[in-house]
C-alpha cells in the first residue's frame, strides 16, 4: 500500500528520524539495529538528502548516544542529533531557572554548566532506574514547596519498546507529578513545536520540504504534522496496528520500516 | 470565625471522620495521634452520635488498622471503619474481575478470598515502597496488554502528610498509568459517591443529618458535599491554607483541629 501511491514522497528535501524504534530497538543490553536501517541512512547522504535525528532520548549525553550509534554501525555525527537536554539547557539559563534534576544518571553532564544550587524548578528525565519512591517523593516536595512549581519534563512520551518488553516513558512521570502539584509542565522534546523548529533548523530545510519518520503516532507523527511537515510511522519499534485506527492523528503514509521508506523516497527524487 | 457561626452544625445526627490527618498524622513509626483527638471521638460516642471512619487508608488490612488506632488510644472497631479494600473486593466479586495487585504488602490479605490468577485488570493502592520502576512496568504491561485495560483505583488522593514529610499518593501513580494506557480508572474509595454511600448506610443516618470531617478538600469535603452532607475541614494534617482559595470547594466551615468541630457540635445538640 505504501509502495503504490507515493504522492507524500514528492519534493522532499531532508529528512527527520526519530531514533529508538526507527534506527534501532532499546534495550538493556545497549539496542539492536533495526534491520536495513544502517544502510538506509548511508542511503540517505549518498542520495544528498540532508538528515538530522529528532530524538526525545534523555538516557544518555548526546556524545554517548552518538557513541552508541556509530558501534551500532550508523554513520552519525553528534552535530547530527537534536535532543532535549541541550535545549533544556538554553531554557533553563534564558529564564535563571536551577534545576533540581531527576534524570538519569548518564543524562547529568549535559546539566554540567547549569547553576543546580536552591533549585527553583525540577527537570524530569526518562530517568528510569532512577524513578523509585524516594525520588519521586523527593521531586515532588521540591515543587509542591515552591510558590508556583515548574516542571520541565524533557518529552512526554508515554512508553517506549526495549528488548526485555515496553516501559513507561517520562510522561507517565510527568502526569504524576503534574497531578500531585496540580501544574502543567512545560515540555523540551517531541511533541513541542519549538523543538521541531530547532531540528528543522539545524536540518536547514523549510517544514514543507521535509519529512519526519517515526513510530510514535502522536509525538513524532502528530508533532511534526502540526509543524507543516509530512510524517510517516514505521511499522517498528513501538509500532501497534491499533495506532491505524487513532482518532486524531493520520500519517501521511506507513511503511514497515526506515528501510522502505527511503526506498520510496529515494525513487522520486 | 468557626465558634462564632456553627448553623452548620445544627440536625446532626451521625459523623464520617477522615482518619489520617485527622485523628492522627501517619509516619514510618506508625502515627502520632493529633492533641484532643482521642477524646473527641470518645466525647462523640458518650454524646450518642452516630460514628462512621471513612478511609482511604490501603497501607493495612483493615483488622491491623483498627488495632495502630486502638493502640494510639482511639476506641473504635473494625466495623467502625469504611475503607476501600473490603469495597473492592465486592466490585471484583460482582464482575468477575480477576486482579493483579500494587498494593502495599500489608494489604494483600484483605484479597485472599480473591481469584488472582490470570490477571484481567489490576487494582492499585497506596503501594508506598511497593511503587518500584520494576513494579509499576509490570502493571503497566498486564493493562496494555488487554483488549480493554480495567484499572481499579483504590482512592484518587494526590499526596498525604507523613511524620517525615509529604508523600505523593496513589492518585498520582493512578494517573501515570492512566495516561500510558490512555484508559480512565475506577475509583473505589472517597470521592466516589458510591463509597460515600456505602459508609452512610453503615453509619445508618440520611446524607442530609450526617457531617464529613476531613482534611482533604477535594477528596473529603468535596467527595461528601457531592452527596449531600455537610463537611467540615481541619486545619490539620494535610491542609494547608491555600486549601481556602480552592476553586471549586468550599467547606460548611474551618475547624482548627477535630477536637474544636466536636465541641461546636455538641453545644448544638
Amino acid at each position: 500500500a505504501a509502495m503504490a501511491g507515493g504522492g507524500w514522497a514528492r519534493a522532499v528535501r531532508g529528512l527527520l528520524l526519530d531514533v529508538s524504534g526507527v534506527l534501532y530497538d532499546s534495550g538493556a543490553d545497549g539496542g539492536v539495529p533495526i534491520g536495513g536501517s544502517a544502510e538506509a541512512v548511508r542511503r540517505i547522504k549518498a542520495s544528498g538528502l540532508k538528515l538530522q535525528l529528532c530524538t526525545n532520548e534523555t538516557q544518555a549525553t548526546r556524545e554517548n548516544f552518538v557513541r552508541k550509534l556509530r558501534a551500532m554501525g550508523f554513520d552519525i555525527s553528534v552535530a547530527e542529533v537534536t535532543a532535549p537536554a541541550p535545549a533544556a539547557c538554553r531554557l533553563l539559563k534564558e529564564r535563571g531557572l536551577r534545576p533540581h534534576l531527576l534524570v538519569h544518571d548518564d543524562l547529568v553532564p549535559e546539566f554540567a554548566e547549569i547553576d543546580k544550587t536552591n533549585p527553583n524548578c525540577v527537570v524530569l528525565g526518562d530517568a528510569a532506574e532512577n524513578f523509585t519512591y524516594a525520588n519521586l517523593n523527593e521531586a515532588f516536595r521540591l515543587l509542591i514547596g515552591m510558590d508556583k512549581p515548574v516542571l520541565i519534563s524533557l518529552g512526554k512520551g508515554r512508553y517506549y519498546k526495549e528488548t526485555d518488553g515496553l516501559k513507561l516513558d517520562v510522561g507517565a512521570y510527568m502526569k504524576a507529578l503534574e497531578y500531585a502539584c496540580d501544574v502543567q509542565a512545560e515540555v523540551v522534546g517531541k511533541p513541542a513545536k519549538r523543538f521541531f523548529e530547532s531540528a528543522l533548523a539545524e536540518l536547514g530545510v523549510p517544514p514543507e520540504q521535509a519529512i519526519m519518520i517515526g513510530d510514535d503516532i502522536v509525538n513524532d507523527v502528530g508533532g511534526a504534522q502540526q509543524c507543516g511537515m509530512r510524517a510517516l510511522q514505521v511499522r517498528t519499534g513501538k509500532y501497534r496496528p491499533s495506532d491505524e485506527n487513532h482518532p486524531e492523528v493520520k500519517p501521511d503514509a506507513y511503511v514497515n520500516n526506515l528501510a522502505e521508506a527511503v526506498d520510496i523516497i529515494l525513487q522520486h527524487l
